[in-house]
């Protein structure tokens, strides 16, 4: 049978039995389920989709390794092709139950959800590729819809507010820094010259890069005295400014955290008799004039 | 003599020196040195103790360097013998002078006091082995125990704090930081291919956490210039996130200070009619019964 | 026709234009447009100012890589004389509209701007060098520009009064560091010796610095344990002296935060009697004239 | 002439030149230039003392290095030989002019300046050795005097308090720290084994620092599958835990600098009307009551 006519076969097969499930389940109840996690059955939906994303993300993993290859080549195969139908059957419902499909195809997670399916039936039809195993890589950013589980969903509220609130101070930042290694390198370049490994200017900026984010591979080092004390600069120099994004997310975070707090302290008492506020949770009466609160 | 009837013996002397140990000593004192802090024979034994896992430490170090072994196998040897004898006795005294000994020995530091003995005496068993040594090692973490010691409790509650409360954090942190990596060793084994020393995407996984974490060893190291490029946003990157945790880490241990410094501050004024503390500075009435201050 | 003749005719031509252009558009409509950024035109001119920077880069740097220089050493050619008399022009046109030309010529700008093209007429008549190259590569500074731009001037201003604020901080800081890495350098020059790849007390140095900002090349490692043991203390001393310059920035960026926020907030309350700002958020008279606020 | 008679003959000689520079300008005075940084003789002297230092120690690091000391080797020699007796007679002066001449004797800049001229007088007596060189280049550490020229005095008062105010949290961590790499090196050496690089535990604990500190040199690291990911979460790990002392660098700058703020603030203006107190600095009226200040 060709390739063609037996994904068609599977995804209309796929299809009928996404409806059926909806029919049975009910859409607002399959919603809740499927987008939700305030519902038990919303629980287990999303635990049982990460235990199927690190299984599926192995399985790939697994292919690309030439020893495990060789064993477990059969097995994961098939686990490969389960996963990807099952995430086939998972994006059908979640466009069926979803109120507007459009939205939710073109959104973030949306993408990220059909990507994670496509390369698999492109695969039948095209032969593998490396580029596939990436696109299919991809399926591991699934993980992040776990983060809106709620135990942990103030914790990513305030990291992503403490970074969207630094966007600009970090893109200063890394303007600066990406100038600063582009006349470093090209400095090195001249110093150390092609002979001693600095081939290019590009190659400089990768040094450049290498050393003042204290990365440090060693795979091009200077050799020639002055080339090291220029080096030695250049790192106590990425020490001194390594501690200038860490300053501006730290005094983010402390502002975000500051914030989270004053506002769930801010459910404030005020003293009915001089209304004034500023009272401890534990207070019975108030602070300044002695009142019940 | 067979070894089994050799460590038998061994025991039983053991114990009978123990329960002679706790009569003689009377069983509530010998509670106090063992496991308390604020005597004087109570801060001796932790002294004694934390030199004998020190050199017993050492013992297992030099046992394991070829050059080393060579000259002082037989002393280390029986100085091994001697501590493992003295740790036995150590665990039948804690045994016995504790009031739940099953709750005791279920602990961890429990655990970790029987785990440092019991290799010596399989290895009289079995033979010895590589990972014996490991578990030997393990005594070190019994180490901790002196952070008990009344000058340092405070800083190291202080710093349990504060990675508790930011363990969340963390966690979502943690978890961005896999996914990420994953994502972008996937797409160096794709650009820079099995040969160049990306045989796999784990090994390409390996080379984006050495890479963003700074660490950068430099024994997988991409050759192409699309690789190198990649390798330079990925550093830029990983210099930008290193802020993350530090910050994190950072407002938690300011507001844990804050909160012991609050504590110790508020801990001064007194209510005359009440009797009770934990006033703020500016109050002029006592917030629990409002009489004034 | 020989090359000193050619640059004065170039020259010439090039200041012709520039005055034709100040006499058509009028110098304060010129002079917002170039030094200004709050006019469309002022954006506008902002923006291919920074593509012209990119692409003149990207020209030097493709000039230097061995293998892109084959193909493209013509067309790159002809790109970058067109960046050089672009930039000439630009040149001549601040130094006409800007009111003190000796001031602008004098500033660090008025000094990267001709340093960004005198290279290129100096190698018509000296010939090329490699030295030119790194000249021509300050042009990338001009980056700095943009940073005037509305958006991200706060956070430049931010950042760059945390770090002056800092500097004096960090100058004590890295004059301890440098006595430190001196003494480390030379007790390891002593323990590793010549023949371990620690030539000298400078290459000792070199490796102090390498590996207390935690870069760890690895060209110059410890070999002996003696010397191992000493690498691994100066290692947590780094890992706990990197916290010093992050601490200065983080507290001086916290400072710098608080400051901006506090003008903001104090700008709002307006004395209606004496029309000042800058009064305290908890202020009832004006700290000023005394009225009530 | 024997060696031991030249040393007696030019110490004689110095300390009678000393004593006659003591006569000629007055013991007092002679305080106030070498000790003290107030009077324009003193920042002179300590400018000399600063310039002396830094060739005397260029000096020592020229004398090692093998391709300069061809050249370079005779004048340096008497370069050597000069700075020696200046630091000589210095020595004697700073012994004549203090109050307690034992007391500076035993202090820490006391031994400093005695160990920076007692080995090449040794090296007379026995013939030089690599351990006097480490010595002399000790020399360096007498930079540290000039720190206390007032402009930098308060800030590094204020770095020593944060890093005094911090050291037992610093104490606990490193003694965490301590612990952990042992635990990880050992397990390391057994999953790794000496046919990788990993030849005992000693060197498992050397590769866990350099691992957890992100210095990463490369010289020993894991090969096996297991091992590269017993590495990621130390790396992880590591990434986490660096943000630790970062954390109570920080939080005990932001707080010293808090205080000095405070008390520089504290020069409190009180109202005489309502006497409250918070008053900004540039307040002419109480803004509670109205009263002017």
């Amino acid at each position: 049978m060709p390739a063609p006519l037996l994904i068609l076969l599977i995804l209309s097969g796929l299809l009928l039995l996404a409806l059926l499930i909806r029919r049975t389940y009910g859409r607002a109840r399959l919603y809740r389920t499927i987008f939700g996690t305030d519902t038990p059955a919303g629980k287990a939906f999303d635990v049982a989709l990460l235990i199927a994303i690190v299984v599926s993300v192995l399985a790939v993993v697994i292919e690309t390794d030439p020893v495990l290859r060789v064993n477990w080549d059969g097995p994961f195969n098939v686990l490969e092709w389960g996963f990807t139908l099952v995430f086939t059957l998972e994006y059908m419902l979640r466009l069926l139950c979803v109120g507007s499909p459009q939205r939710y195809a073109r959104s973030f997670f949306g993408v990220v959800d059909l990507l994670s399916i496509v390369p698999s039936f492109l695969g039948l039809l095209v032969g593998g590729s490396h580029v596939f195993l990436v696109v299919r890589m991809l399926r591991v950013m699934r993980v992040f819809r776990v983060l809106k589980l709620g135990e942990y969903l103030q914790e990513s509220n305030l990291l992503r507010d403490a970074i969207v609130a630094g966007r600009r101070k970090i893109t200063v930042f890394l303007l600066a820094m990406i100038t600063l290694v582009t006349v470093i390198g090209s400095l090195m370049y001249v110093i150390e010259g092609p002979e001693r490994g600095f081939r290019s200017i590009p190659v400089g900026i990768y040094w450049a890069i290498v050393t003042i984010t204290t990365v440090g591979y060693g795979d091009v080092t200077p050799e020639t005295t002055l080339g090291r004390f220029m080096a030695s600069v250049v790192m106590l120099l990425g020490y001194s400014i390594i501690a200038v994004p860490t300053g501006i997310i730290s005094s983010e975070i402390g502002q975000a955290s500051a914030r989270q707090r004053e506002e769930a302290g801010k459910a404030e008492v005020v003293c009915r008799a001089c209304l004034r506020v500023g009272h401890d949770r534990d207070a019975r009466h108030c602070k300044f004039c002695g009142a019940g609160l």
